[in-house]
């Protein structure tokens, strides 16, 4: 266990892909959504709590999530939820948690990891985040974790690595976000690409030098908080940087514009569990490969995802291939493969019926 | 207007049919299934009110919706909902209207109709009404009324009768209960034949010869209460009677056997409403051929039936044909127009899943 590691889990994102089982007030990562009796959230923290204290895992989330996070995760205090007043997507989050940790252990080291993501064969997972610690604890190195593809995924981002380096942490070439199929097949083909599963590993100084180096801006802003962390007047200064600060993703104002980003290659299987279709694959399926998490009752159906409360009996019929959910307010059903269209049901929900059906 | 003119309404069914949309504890007949703003039994009612003053309209009913005849119909007194204790199908139901109309008036002609059909064109089902109720005052004469097939119809009962016959009111030559397809089909062709509408026209006398001739075990029973009915001994006399009572329909326990059956035939628009399909084709659709009465958004769906609450959002996107019906604590969704499957439905989910979902 290296005394200066520290964990960094991103929780802040509304998850409208799973609505209406997630909503604005319960977004996924605090859902159980495998059924285990622990929400993503959880897992994640359960996840690193083996290799480090209760003490050096840092949450960034909403303001309006900071009870969920309290709830979930009752050993954490109030110091390790940083709550961000606006969404500024990653980077401003990753800045944020990166002066902070820095005012108490300016040797940390920092993993950065979504709170919803799943992660099975833990013991290698381990081995690549040690190997990474490792190596940004001694060098001056931006670290991201790649996954092995073994598909042409298309909603994923690709990372593609200087194969001829020798050793496990290796030169960064390129980063694509979601290519379209034919370039995904050709990715995978050439062998040169791993999947960005955006869990980051960098020393305190190595990523804030980045900031300074790349986005200026928000690191003058943060830099004005030195003193302020971890005392009365955190909150203030927080929303007031959040209001001058512009929003940007760490992938595209730090990794893509820095020169010293690496990757370790990760053998563990991972998911962003980022659609009915993909938690499918995941769940316990009946002999019909239908998942049903509901009361129900099935009748020639094939190849679905049934979702609804357990106080409500569902029969459904001559079905294959769909999502039904039915939670309170919101009924849902739709081909469960077309992850494309699910924000076009959210966004026509939301401004054709109104922001309570969120 | 025929002074001695009285309306029987048979609202005593459960309509398992248009579960979850009609429960046990409101069935069919008590919906505005139509979307009118009146039920289907209130429907009734307003049909033959033209007709009679409403003293002369009774209600036989089961003794738990009692308090619904009442908030629906509140012109009527509690002497004119009759109570069944029990389910006995329609003979004993009509022997006890026969009965207890004959204590007021002898003279009686009584009117049988069910409360959860539907008739377009009044003016013509006034037209054959009148024409049977002058045959059945002057005349021992039972009559039902016939209405012109459209299509061959396999759900429905067929009357055959004496086409030579002259006059509007024709010898019944035979019953035929849902024939299969081809035989319906056959049925069509003749021209012999009319769908029988359960609408039934005679004078309380003759009724009540015919149960004496042909059910003399009910006949018995009911005549027995003759000094009971219009006294507050009417409901134990009733409960004694039921539980000895037989259940038998009166198709088969009178008019099959009786030998002065006869039809008038009926050029009104008619439907018993049996089927999520009867009342897709009677509702407004939209563009795609759905019948919404919901709060929906759809997507790609065609010729569906939507029910649901009006608090609750609904998407659907890729269906074809479907129900799709959510009412509180049940979701149903199914093929349309397999009506033969609801009643499996219905019992599974009564078996497996209990009768609180009934």
């Amino acid at each position: 266990m290296n005394k200066h590691q520290y964990i960094v889990i991103m929780a802040g994102g509304i998850g409208t892909r799973f609505w209406p089982y997630s909503r604005n007030h319960h977004p996924k990562q605090f859902l159980d959504i495998l059924g285990v009796g622990r929400s993503l959230l959880q897992m994640t923290y359960d996840r690193f709590i083996t290799q480090v204290t209760p003490d050096k895992v840092y949450i960034v989330t909403s303001t309006q999530y900071a009870a969920l996070v309290k709830e979930q995760l009752p050993a954490l205090t109030d110091d390790q939820i940083l709550c961000e007043p606006d969404r500024r997507n990653t980077a401003p989050c990753i800045a944020y948690a990166a002066y902070k940790i820095r005012q108490k252990d300016p040797e940390a080291v920092m993993v950065v990891t979504p709170a919803d993501h799943t992660i099975f064969r833990e013991d290698l997972f381990y081995k690549s985040v040690n190997v990474a610690v490792q190596a940004a604890s001694s060098e001056d190195k931006l670290i991201t974790i790649g996954i092995k593809p073994t598909r042409p995924e298309t909603g994923y981002g690709y990372i593609q690595y200087h194969e001829e380096d020798a050793g496990d942490v290796k030169r960064v070439k390129t980063f694509t976000e979601k290519p379209e199929l034919e370039l995904a097949k050709k990715f995978i083909e050439s062998g040169e690409f791993v999947w960005n599963a955006g869990i980051f590993v960098w020393s305190i100084k190595s990523i804030i030098k980045a900031f300074e180096q790349h986005q200026p801006d928000i690191s003058e802003l943060f830099e004005e908080g030195t003193d302020k962390f971890y005392t009365e007047e955190e909150s203030a200064f927080i929303t007031t940087t959040y209001s001058l600060c512009k929003s940007i993703s760490v992938d595209y104002g730090i990794m893509e514009a820095a020169k010293n980003v690496h990757v370790v290659l990760g053998d563990f299987v991972w998911s962003d569990v980022g659609s009915w279709s993909s938690l499918h694959e995941m769940r316990e399926k009946d002999e019909n490969q239908n998942v049903v998490e509901a009361n129900a009752l099935l009748y020639n159906c094939k190849d679905n995802y049934v979702k609804a409360k357990k106080n409500k009996v569902v029969i459904l019929q001559d079905l294959e291939g769909y999502l039904v959910a039915d939670f309170d307010d919101v009924l849902l059903i739709c081909k469960k493969d077309q992850d494309m269209k699910f924000r076009e049901f959210y966004s026509d929900a939301k401004s054709k019926k109104g922001e309570k059906y969120m």
